[in-house]
């Protein structure tokens, strides 16, 4: 047996939308830097960053039949992310499920194994991070579950957190801290704005920080 | 002792452009999934699709001579593949080799090995699958066979097979059954579309494609 | 204890710039092939080739304090070359770290490490060759060495020696030697577009070259 | 804030032991392919076989302060499990702490990051699964959570659940279903060994589990 | 459609034994240089030789149904050569598949793929090559080809050639030239006795292979 | 041209010794956790620990004429240290080399590079420290330097330097500090030796070492 659960709440839109406006490194710094996926996850695109929330959905290994069954359950602004229950670099999801995904309001693929039609996906303009790229295709003969926690790059990923992924990475941040970590994050934000200015006007970090005493009191020595 | 064999048949140029108008993916779904390189051939650039006849290269380790021999054998259309006979990552191709290479009408290379100046390349519009990119140069010292049967990228290669590649990967396609093969792959392609039309307009897979009763006979449940 | 060692002799500018108007492979092969960092540090952008100075810089694991202190010590043009004291893919530097090398004059960091903020490194021009990227930051609290000799990927650099960086790798070039290196790099590339000429007016490489001779020599056969 | 969690039920000894007697592939099958670890971590041992209710223990990246901590809280027979809060390779567990695990009865330790003094290890019988070994120390600074539900291996990991470890890998089977599965694995093992005996005495697998007809009917022929 | 040939000539087992009786290196050079898989393959043992005719065997990708097929074709003294469709880390074998193999006459496997039960195969002394370790089974689903030429480790092996295998790799020998490669094998072999009783009483391998004249004319300095 | 420096101070054979009886962790965290070389050079044995002054010698790719060269520079009580220009996994030291490395009196050898004939030198008792294991042979055409500092395992080998391996890893102690590093080294394992007698009785770290305090201080509570 395997189950698709319905009904699952996300995260406010307005919050994935505030996260969308900032990036994967801060998100991750406003939250104890806790939450970020594995590197074996990279982007297969340049320059884009999303966020919204996680429409969760396991595969078994070199099997994509859960992934059109997930697309039913999609919500406008959902991220879609994948994970198979053993590890597998077939490219589990191509152009013509892109196709469907963004009828459906998906806004990008977060998958733990391969994809492929990579070029056609760029084209489309239809974000993707996997583990791998690959032309080998998928069956579709086993069940899984769609909308149940999961394990996606070391992460466990429950239906409705928040994901923010850019060309750094991918970060999740839990729907019940989504809101507090927002705010944090918009403040780093502002922090680091005041901060550039000064460095692009030539300040040093160690005057800007004040971190000359403390490098001298640690043993720091200029010869 | 190497040889170099000359007088090979090349496959019809009508199908190699056939394939070249189609994909990888589809080219290997089109064959019962057979024929892909190993995924650790990489395209080093973005968005181009080729297909030609395999021109076959053997090269020693750190040992680019015999590359210098098979560009002699070219015909315009043809795909150079070149395999190490013990592995290697060293930089055997750059922007010189390139620039003979497309004066003799090849269309690109496919490599289990390194290149180097990829940035030429690119800028050349010369298409490079490889396994490596290294700064690393290879000296002129040790014969090898070309056009003979090689391994690239765990697949066996006959002179004169099809090579398809883009972003995806590589697909081969025996000489022989190019033809059947590039026929079904665009009856795929055709009925690919026709998908495509239906998954924009919002119409679900599970529903064009039928799944639903499967789906419910094989136990999955909606909750 | 650590060591800022001040006062550090760079390599003569113009000689940078004569690199930075050839590539690293061509710099590769005018010092016999040595010097070229390991090919798991990687550029991070696409078409841009640097050289410069090297302004050296050591790191805990995890901890990026000691590039605040480095970029004090720089000199416009100088190259940031960091290396953690123990292996580590976390991302060291980011876009506001950039922002001050910029107004510093830095031209481009090497690290045997991770970088995060790509997307803005781009968009800034700050190019980087890292061998990771990663949002995981980094803390401010453990001392280690500036402008000592340190292990690069894998080459050992002096402060002050020549770094080229491009699309293919990254060669370090000793300051002692570098004027004679550049003379014979540039005699290289001269002779090269000589030979890419006649490549391009489709002569053969094996006559260019004069090869047929000893390939016969051998014992390569045509059949 | 960190938190030690207190009280945690165990596995029923009993069905531990039952574990023991088996082995990983068994308790994988048993409960339909599922808890497997990671194949990175691997038996730094030969020939060990171990089960046991899991002590949970997060670390920062090169900290391993909360081993410290987790210590207090065994009994006999648990099996620790480490995972960092993000990917480390550095040795955070070695002889001394190993004594001390042993004094307090705990059977083993498996962690998604490096381990020391593995001879030492092996020589006191004290058997691990680890991502890596290396001599690299760790520090003792900063906080983390010991029996909470944790990522080990790419797998969920809750305190009290039943741990498999010997040769070929790592299986988790949850508190609530350990005693079905353990039933069914007992079960899947005395039919194995029915059918060892049958292969020894040099019957085919073809006519023990009956495959023919199934194989001609998919078009298997012989030539 | 899936075949099994039969009626295989294999290669001629006095060959074999005297192949087993020296060790991989020796044969490879003895081939020059030619037949060596990719380490990935690595012995799941210590300290065992083998030598035998390949039975070779295609597998699909999580599936070991024609490692079943393929006992039955076995002839004493062959060794197993299994190679996946598609790239696969799974465990396709272990203790029963082993009893069977035994029972048959088999004397090992080499897999380019993964293994499971290795204690136990230690222990009934069935020695394995294989890519990888793992728990995770495999179904029994899909027909593939057994008896014809297969490419294991990036190696073609045409059934009946010879494989070697040891703790350095393995090497494939053909079936046409197992003879003469034995021969100078073995004349290799004897030389290396005679040098090795020279080296073993304090000579050096510059004088007893007389290198000082050629070390001075390349330009070699002591200082 | 290519330099053997002759006369190389070693380090005192007595601290060697010294080294020798502790291990590499010891040795490492003494020298306030430098030296240790990178984790992908691994032992080849088990249980071996040795100790000893570095004998350096540079290796072309695919090349092993200097180890000949070298081993006429050993001095009783040396480990030969090798690393290959350019990276390079071929089997450079197999079982007639390591005869004539033990009639020279050499301890061991750390090759940045592959090995072969690992059984034939675990039978000999002469330990192997190596990035790979290869049958792939070299030749002997290219000149490198012998006795030099050169870079092996990311790490900077000075000739007569102290080099101690065990089942952990490899680290560089230089020459210079071998004294004082060895007595630092002896006292942590003495005061080791004390810890291990308490937690050995049952006495929890957390006591022995006085932690409960400062981890109460940074906010760890138990639930």
């Amino acid at each position: 047996m395997a189950r698709v659960v319905t009904g699952i709440a996300r995260t406010n839109a307005a919050i994935c939308e505030g996260f969308a406006s900032l990036d994967v490194a801060t998100a991750h710094e406003a939250q104890a830097r806790t939450g970020l996926m594995n590197r074996r996850l990279r982007p297969r695109q340049s320059g884009m960053t999303i966020a919204g929330p996680a429409l969760t959905c396991e595969v078994a290994p070199g099997d994509n039949w859960m992934i059109h069954v997930a697309l039913e359950q999609a919500q406008p602004g959902d991220i879609l992310v994948v994970s198979p229950t053993s590890p597998c670099d077939d490219g589990y999801f191509g152009d013509l499920l892109a196709t469907s995904a963004m009828a459906r309001g998906i806004r990008g693929i977060i998958i733990d194994a391969g994809v492929r039609d990579v070029a056609q996906l760029r084209a489309m303009g239809f974000p993707v991070w996997s583990k791998a790229v690959s032309a080998q295709g998928t069956v579709k003969e086993t069940l899984a579950n769609v909308q149940v926690p999961i394990i996606c790059g070391d992460v466990l990923v429950t239906p409705g957190d928040v994901i923010v992924a850019d060309d750094d990475g991918i970060c999740l941040v839990p729907q019940g801290t989504a809101g507090a970590v927002l705010e944090n994050a918009r403040g780093r934000a502002a922090m680091e704005e005041e901060k550039r200015k000064l460095y692009a006007a030539g300040h040093l970090s160690l005057d800007v920080n004040d971190m000359r005493a403390r490098l001298t009191r640690k043993g720091l020595v200029h010869e």
